[in-house]
C-alpha cells in the first residue's frame, strides 16, 4: 500500500470525493461543520469499509492526517469557490465519477497486496469506489446515486478488473492505476454523456 | 464454521435473500447489474457484518466464490422468471422469511464457534438475520422492513435462542440448525399469516 | 478502558442513548420488541463503530451484559412512564445532548488508550459520539440529527478534544471525563436553547 503511485491515487480519490460530498452538503444548506462532515463521509467512507473488511486497523482515512487534511481543505475551497462551481452543470456527478476510479483501483490493489483472492480485490474495488457515495446520499436523505439509471457500479467494477489483471501478470504499478482509473472514468463519462444504460429489468 | 450442515443452511439463507432482493431491485426498474447489487447486499450484507463483528476477515460473502455465484444465479433467474414470481403475492416478504431463520442460526453458531459468550450469539444471530434486509431496505429508501407491524427480529432471535440451547446441550449440529431455522420461519409464517403482533406501545 | 471512571461515563452515554432511541421508536408507535431494538442502536451503535475501528472484538455492547441491560430497563421504562416524557419539551433531543458528551469522552479515552494517535482520538471520538444517533434516524427514516441546524457534532468534537487535552497531560482520569462531557453538553445545550449556530452556507 506504501507504494508511491497508490498513495497519490488515493489521495487523488479522496479530493475528488470531498469535493462532491462537500456540494451535495452546500445544496442543502449545511453549516461549514456539516460540509466537513458529510465531505469526510464521502471522500473517507468507502476507504474505511474497506480497511474494516481487510483487518487493516485503524483505518487509514482517520489515522494519516493526510486525508482529514484534503477534506479540510477542499470543503473550506468549496465554500469560497461557490460561483466556480455552480457554472459546472453537475459538480456532484463529475467529482464523483472521477474519484470512483481512483478508488476503485486502490480497493483492488490494496486487497491483492494483503494476499485475498482476486474476488475479493474486485468486490472491495467497487465497494471501495461506491462506498462513499452511497454513505454521502444515504446521510443527506437522497436516493442513493448507485441506483442511478447510467452505468455506475459497473465502472467501478471494469476499473477494479483492469488493476487486477495488470497487477497479477506484473505490470509496473507506476502505470496500472493511471490506466485503470482512466478506464472507469472513460466508462463512466461516456456512461453519463450519452445515457448509457444496460437495459431495465 | 466448516460443519457441512452450516454451510449448506448458509447457501440456503444466501438464495433466499438474494431473491428478495433481486425481486426488490426489479420491483425499483433497475438494470442487471442493479439488480445483482441489491440482491448481493441483501444476500451477504448480515454476514458481512457478522464477520466484521467476530473479527473473521475477510467476510466469508466476499472470499468465498459460491456466496457471489449465487446470488448471480438467483439474480439471473429472477429476472427471467418474473412471470413466475409474479404469482407469489408477496414474494418479498416470503423469501425474507426464509432466510432470517437460515441467517439467525448460522450467526449463532459462528459466534458460539469462535468461543463468545451467548449474549454475543443472540445478539449476533439475530443481527445476521435482519442485516441483510435491513440494508436491502435503507438502499432502496424503503422503509425498514424491522419496522414493519408483525413479529420479525423476534423470530430471528427465536431461532438463534433454539441454536444456542441445541449446541450448549450437544445436540448434533445436523440436526439443531434445522429445528432452529425452522422455529422462526413458523413464527414469522404464521405472524404474517395471522397478523400477529405485540401490542403496539 | 476498564477504568472505573470510563466504564461508568459509558454505562450513563448508554442509558441517555436508549432512552432517546426509545421515545423516538414510540413515536413511531413500534412494539415493545422494536422499541428495544431501535433503543439497543440508538445506544450501542456508536460503540459498536467505534470498537470495529479500533480493532476491539467482539464489539463491548454485544459482549458485557450490562449494555443490553441497561437498554432492557430503559425500554421497558421508556413504555412504563410515557406520561411522564410527555411532560418533557424536547426528550429526544435532551437526552440525545446527554449522551453525545459521555460517548465523545469514551470514544477518545479509549482510541489514546489502545495506543493510537490524537487525529484517531479526536476521529474516533466524535463518531462515537454521533454514530448512535445517525443510525437511529436512518433506521427510523429520519432526517438525521446530524443534519440539524444547531451546533451538534461539533459540540461531540469539543468533548472529544477535552479529553484529548486532558489525558495527554496527566490530568486524573477521575476528573476528565466529567470535565470533557460537561464541555460537550453545554455547548450542545446552549446551542439549542440559543439556537446557536454556524453561518449556513
Amino acid at each position: 500500500m506504501e507504494h508511491t503511485s497508490f498513495v497519490v491515487v488515493d489521495l487523488l480519490g479522496t479530493l475528488a470525493f470531498a469535493v462532491s460530498g462537500a456540494v451535495a452538503a452546500r445544496q442543502r444548506h449545511l453549516d461549514p461543520f456539516g460540509v466537513f462532515a458529510v465531505a469526510y463521509v464521502a471522500a473517507c467512507g468507502g476507504g474505511i469499509i474497506r480497511d474494516l473488511c481487510l483487518g487493516s486497523l485503524p483505518p487509514v482515512g482517520m489515522a494519516d492526517w493526510r486525508y482529514v487534511a484534503c477534506v479540510a481543505v477542499v470543503s473550506a475551497a468549496t465554500i469560497v469557490a461557490q460561483p466556480l462551481l455552480d457554472r459546472l452543470e453537475h459538480p456532484i456527478v463529475f467529482f464523483d465519477s472521477l474519484g470512483l476510479g481512483f478508488f476503485a483501483v486502490v480497493g483492488a490493489h490494496k486487497s491483492l497486496a494483503m494476499g485475498n483472492n482476486v474476488e475479493v480485490a474486485l468486490l472491495l474495488g467497487t465497494i471501495t469506489g461506491v462506498g462513499g457515495g452511497v454513505l454521502r446520499d444515504v446521510l443527506l436523505n437522497r436516493v442513493p446515486i448507485i441506483l442511478e439509471k447510467e452505468i455506475y457500479a459497473l465502472a467501478a467494477l471494469a476499473g477494479a478488473a483492469v488493476q487486477v489483471v495488470g497487477q497479477l501478470n506484473g505490470y509496473s504499478l507506476f502505470v496500472t492505476p493511471w490506466v485503470a482509473a482512466s478506464v472507469c472514468l472513460l466508462l463512466r463519462s461516456l456512461a453519463v454523456r450519452y445515457s448509457w444504460s444496460l437495459p431495465r429489468t
